[in-house]
Parts: C-alpha cells; structure tokens; sequence
C-alpha cells in the first residue's frame, strides 16, 4: 500500500505543478496516470508542438514543458504508478481515502486530488477478434519500456507520429521491424516520416502501407500476425512476430471517475471555484481540465492556480491545529525532501572602502 | 485622449500578461503605471532575485520574468502612460470610463481592469522643508530617463540597491556623482557594493557616508545641497549641483483608487472570483494582487489566471452579440496587431518511399 499526504489522479502539466504547490507546503504526493509517462495530453497529443499562452514563455514546446516541471518538482520527490488507471475510491472510517488501480494497486491518503483532464487516456483497439487473448503477451497499446522489445521482433501498426516515432526508435533496439499502415499516406512531423522513409530504404524498416493486420496466432504468447492488403489482389502475409503494437492513438475516457459519487457536468467535475475547488466529497479536489465551474477555461495556466489554492486548503485539513504562514519563495526559498535548498543569494551589508 | 479597448491601471505581471489574453481575443490594451518602467513588484523591489513558483521555470529573475512578459506581448502593441498615477475613474452616459492620471493624461475606454497590486508606487520622500519646490526642478524620487543626467551634477541619497546602482549607472553620465547615505554600511547585492566601492576609490563617485542632505539651494532651478554629517565636529558641507535624487524606496499606497466607490475590503478590491473578477462597478474589473476574495493567495501565477479568465467577461461586454469560440495557441497560432504571426508547423501527410 502506498502511503501519502495527497493522491493525485492525472500526471497532466496540472497533476504536476500541484507536487511543487504541496511541496512548499510540506506535504508529500504520489500521482497516478493511466499513461506510462507523465505530462497529459501535453506528452501524449502534442509533445513536439509550441504552446504560446504560458505565461512569460513566448514559445515553448508541449513536452519541454512537462520536462521543466519535472525538473521544478523533482525536490519534492513525487511518487508515480504509471500505466495504470485508478479504478475505484473507498472512503475509510477516518475520512481518508484509499484509491486502487485496474492492476490492484492500492494508495492510501487523507487527500484525494483529481487532476484528470478529459479522462484517463485508454487505445483505440482494432477490431481483431482474439486481440484480448494476447493482451499482455505479445500485445501492448503504449510503449513503457522499449527495452522490453529488444531483440525481439516487432510489428507495429499504425500511421501518425506515435507509430512512425516509435518504428524509427525500435528500428535500432528490436531484431526486426514491421510498420502496417492501411493508407498509403503517413501524416507526422515532416522529420519523423523523413527519417522513417530512409529507414525503409535500408531495410531497417519493413513496410506495409494499404494492408492491415487482421489474425494473431500463437499458443501461449503471440507468434505470428497476418497482413492482408486492402488490394484483393495482392492477398494476405504471414508475419512471424513476438510483438504487435497497434498505436491507433489514445482517447480519454472520464472512465470509472464518473462512478465515485462525485457531481457531474458536462462530462467534467462541479467544484467550488469560489473557494477551495473541492468536489462534493470531502477532501476530494478536483483541478485543471478535469473540473468544471461558471466561466472555467480548459487552459493549463488555469490548472496551475487551481493547484495552489486548493493545496492551501488541503493544509488545512491535514493540519487542522496549525496555522501557516505563506512566505514568497523568492523570500523562503524551497527546501526540498531530498535535502536540496534553493535560495536568493543573500544581500550584503558593508562598508564601502 | 488615449481610446482603447481595456484600460489596465498597473503594468505588474498581472496586467502585462492582460495585454496578452486580450490580445487572442482581439482587444487592445493600454497601461497605466505611476512606476517609470514596466513590472510592478517585480521590477522595483526585487528585479535581481530568483522566483521559484513561476510553473515552468525552476527558477527566474523577477527582471527577466518581466523581460519575458514584454516579449511575449509586444505582437500585441500595448500603449503605456508610465510615471503617471491614475487619479480619478469617471463613468460616461454611455457606461463607458475616462481615467485621468495625476499628469491631466485622459484615457478612454469601455473596460478597466484594475491591476494595482499593493498600489501604486510612491516614493518616501526625506523631510527637508523646500524639498516640493524644487520638485521636476532639480529634484526627483526616480529615474526616468538617465540621459537627462548626462554632463550634470547629481548628488544620490539612500544606501540599498537603487541608490548604488543609479550612482554607479551615472558615474558615466554624469559629470560628477555624489552619494550621500546616513549610516556607515549599505545594504545591497554584493557585486553592487563591489563595484561602487571601486568608483568611489577611483574618485568617480563622491562618498559622504554617516550624512544627510539637510537644505536645498536655488533659485528658479536647484543650485547646491547641504549636507550634514551626523557627528556634530564634522559639519556640514556645501555641494553645488544640478540634481538631487532621494531614492529611499517606494512604497506601494492604494491611494486614489480607494476613492473611486469600490468595495474595499483588507485594502484590496473585492471581486466576484467565482465568476468573473468584475467589481462592483460594471466593467471595472480587478485582478493580482489588488484583489481580494475567500482563499485568495497574492501570487503572481494569480494574476494569470484571473487575467485570462477576466478577459472572457470584457469581451462579452464589448461584444455581446458575438459568440466566442476558444481555441488553443497551438491549434490557431497567434496573430499580433503588428502582422506577425507565430504557428506551429504543419503536420505533413506523405508516402514513405
Ligand atoms: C492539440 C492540443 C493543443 C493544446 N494547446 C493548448 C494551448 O495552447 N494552451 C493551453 O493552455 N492549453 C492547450 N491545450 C490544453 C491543455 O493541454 C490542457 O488544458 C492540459 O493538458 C490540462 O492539463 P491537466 O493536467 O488538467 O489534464 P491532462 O493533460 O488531460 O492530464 C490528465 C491525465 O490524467 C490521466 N487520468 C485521467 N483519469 C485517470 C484515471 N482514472 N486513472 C489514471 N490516470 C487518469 C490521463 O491519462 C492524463 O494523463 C491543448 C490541448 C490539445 C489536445
Ligand atoms: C520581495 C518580494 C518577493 C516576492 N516573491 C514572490 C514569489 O516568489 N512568488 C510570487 O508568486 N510572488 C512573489 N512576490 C509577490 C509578487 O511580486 C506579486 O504577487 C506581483 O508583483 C503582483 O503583481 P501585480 O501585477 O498584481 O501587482 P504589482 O506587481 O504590485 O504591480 C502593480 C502596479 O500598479 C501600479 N499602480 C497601482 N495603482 C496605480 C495607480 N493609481 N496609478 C498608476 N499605477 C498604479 C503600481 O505602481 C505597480 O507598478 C514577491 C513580492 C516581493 C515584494
């Protein structure tokens, strides 16, 4: 079981910034994400494409900003379960809160913070009848460790960036690498299919366009996918294979969040923004994409303000007999769980000779 | 007369970063500030000290965040009336405002956004008896434009870092720069005392420490300053010359705005946070700092929020009949009122050959 001071649902830019907000605050995180990596939408949509509206960054790009808060919250030593969906929340007799995962794992703390943008991102799955049997054996949705595929082979279907990202990157870990995709057409950044179409050239990557994998074969584990291409006559293709990777993208789904009691609208969470953004549930926040409120903006400067007002009032409840003093950082500085301390150099007060 | 869409009262962060949302919703801004630059707080008082609770940035020079919030919104060409105080607030028939300034400057517009901060920055003034006389004739509280310095006499008072940096700043502009201070030691970054301790050596700045300017000379102008010293045997000294800047700090007074018939409440605006920052005048609208409401934490990433939320409301004002569809910097790019257009590259959709 692991134990904390707040669960935080969602490893989105919001999700995030709440660990250095509660960080500040002396209070510990663990956060949860259905993603094998952390950073939302922002790693998983659009990683490589520029966000203009964060404040004081005329430009950055989506997964350069999930990397600087990494790095600003690192201090606070989060803790993550990733590649899993939180799946249910039991209230104890103490009012804390234990949430358990679709693998089972279980997390347990007096705070419960929902930062789940537009749901917990699940594939899209092709439609191959014995799929499920071979889920978890042979096949995976997401990447989390490409040294799992190393010297194996691997087929990977798919036509946008994660598929063509990913088959560039195997290209060089895997013994062998297939890339079915049922158009002709690759649509990604113009570096990626670039990149991907040399590969191909030399053999590194083994192509299949107007064809889609349509049977999986194997006993226990998976041995073989069949490609048939959409052109009658050009007929179907026995594969042998370890591993097949359909990446036909991530849909959010609000999923078993919607099933925990808490006030829906508009597929998002009613919070009290005039206060505190908790939910209806005690000690259950909810922040950024997640919730809802007159006027709110799905916006991730949005999420960040959220997060620290809402910690505040966490304090609160964790520490109802103290009474906490906010100091500026740039005042306090920020002294981290791991020892590390960050603070302005001190002025000086001195004679001039 | 100044005619625009949203007065901003207040160029801190927050209403720099207005400019901005405003901007994406096709408005036009114009700041008011009593402060000769732009950046409130952050660049009076602590221009050179990290931030570390900016989401994003591990950590930031207040300056630079500053520096950064310019860039970001110069597409979208604000106006400034800076080192003018905004005096009086006046509703027109047709329920728009006229904001005069201290100077007689008029502004005209059918928004105001209040982002006063902790008001508007005064300086302390030292008590010497004809010191308004000779005020914008030889005397002033800050620097505006340093070249009016240049080939003049400047005698500086005051021991922390805007008097050390102004006197060091100066000691290439003008012909000849005294420093007067009343203890012995003065307070500041170590390399600001280093490198004034070097000119005074070197003879470039004229040192009277454990002293005070008492008495100011001049006819139509200022002519010459007495200054002091506080151990009774060693007198007092007669220093001609063209200026006299006391720079003892400026201290924030909300002054003129509490007059205006808002709601005031801990010396701060209060606002409706749970839909829209407007006041209780419609259409002045009162965001960062300045504000107050349950739970509200003076933070600069505050101001953010609120700034992009406000801005929502002002643009149904302006246009009630229009219906405004949000969509991401990502996805639309931004368009400046100068021509210029940042978008993120386009995806290519391409055969791998
Ligand atoms: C193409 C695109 C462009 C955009 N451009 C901009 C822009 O320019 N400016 C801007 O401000 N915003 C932009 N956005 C929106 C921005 O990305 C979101 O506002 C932001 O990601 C919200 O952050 P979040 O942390 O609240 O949620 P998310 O980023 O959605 O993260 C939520 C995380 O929670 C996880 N999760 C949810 N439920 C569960 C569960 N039950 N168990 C486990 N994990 C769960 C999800 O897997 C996800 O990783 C854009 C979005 C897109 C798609
Ligand atoms: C030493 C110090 C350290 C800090 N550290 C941090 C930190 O680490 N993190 C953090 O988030 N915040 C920090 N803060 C607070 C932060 O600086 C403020 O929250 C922020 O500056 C507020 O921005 P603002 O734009 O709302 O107001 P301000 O920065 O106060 O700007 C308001 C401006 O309005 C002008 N004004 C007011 N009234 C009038 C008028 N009638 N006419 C003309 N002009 C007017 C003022 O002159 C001023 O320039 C710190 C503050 C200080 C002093």
């Amino acid at each position: 079981m692991v134990k904390t001071d707040l669960i935080i649902i969602g490893a989105g830019p919001t999700g995030l910034f709440t660990v250095f907000e509660a960080g500040l605050l002396k209070l510990k995180c663990h956060l949860i994400d259905a993603l094998p990596q952390p950073g939302g939408q922002c790693s998983e949509i659009y990683p490589k494409k520029p966000i203009y509206d964060i404040p004081a960054f005329p430009e950055i790009l989506a997964g350069d900003l999930v990397d600087n808060l990494m790095e600003q919250i690192k201090p606070f030593e989060p803790g993550f379960t990733l590649g899993e969906r939180a799946e249910t929340l039991a209230q104890q007799d103490d009012g804390s809160y234990i949430v358990t995962t679709n693998k089972g794992t279980e997390h347990h703390a007096p705070i419960v913070v929902i930062a789940g943008g537009l749901g917990s991102f699940e594939p899209r799955k092709p439609p191959i009848e014995n799929i499920r049997e071979f889920e978890d054996r042979g096949v995976a949705y997401m990447i989390k460790d490409p040294e799992v595929y190393r010297d194996k082979k691997v087929v990977i279907a798919g036509g946008g960036d994660s598929a063509l990202d990913w088959a560039i990157y195997l290209a060089d870990v895997a013994s062998e690498v297939s890339l079915v995709h049922r158009r002709k057409e690759f649509r990604g950044a113009l570096d990626s299919v670039e990149k991907a179409s040399e590969l191909a050239k030399l053999g590194k990557i083994k192509l299949f366009t107007e064809a889609e994998v349509k049977k999986l074969y194997g006993d226990e584990h998976l041995e073989a996918v069949v490609v048939k291409h959409n052109a009658s006559d050009k007929g179907e293709v026995y594969v042998e294979t370890d591993n097949f990777i359909p990446l036909f993208g991530l849909s959010p789904k609000l999923g078993p969040i919607g099933d925990w009691g808490l006030e829906i609208e508009r597929n998002a969470i009613k919070v009290n923004n005039a206060k505190d953004y908790q939910t209806n549930l005690p000690g259950v926040f909810a922040i950024g994409d997640v919730n809802t409120y007159e006027g709110k903006l799905k916006l991730i400067l949005s999420g960040f303000h959220e997060a620290a007002i809402m910690c505040q009032f966490a304090y609160k409840i964790i520490n109802p007999d103290k009474r906490y003093v906010m100091k500026y950082t740039t005042v306090g500085g920020v002294t981290g769980f791991d020892g590390s301390k960050k603070e302005a150099k001190k002025e000086v007060v001195q004679r001039i000779a």
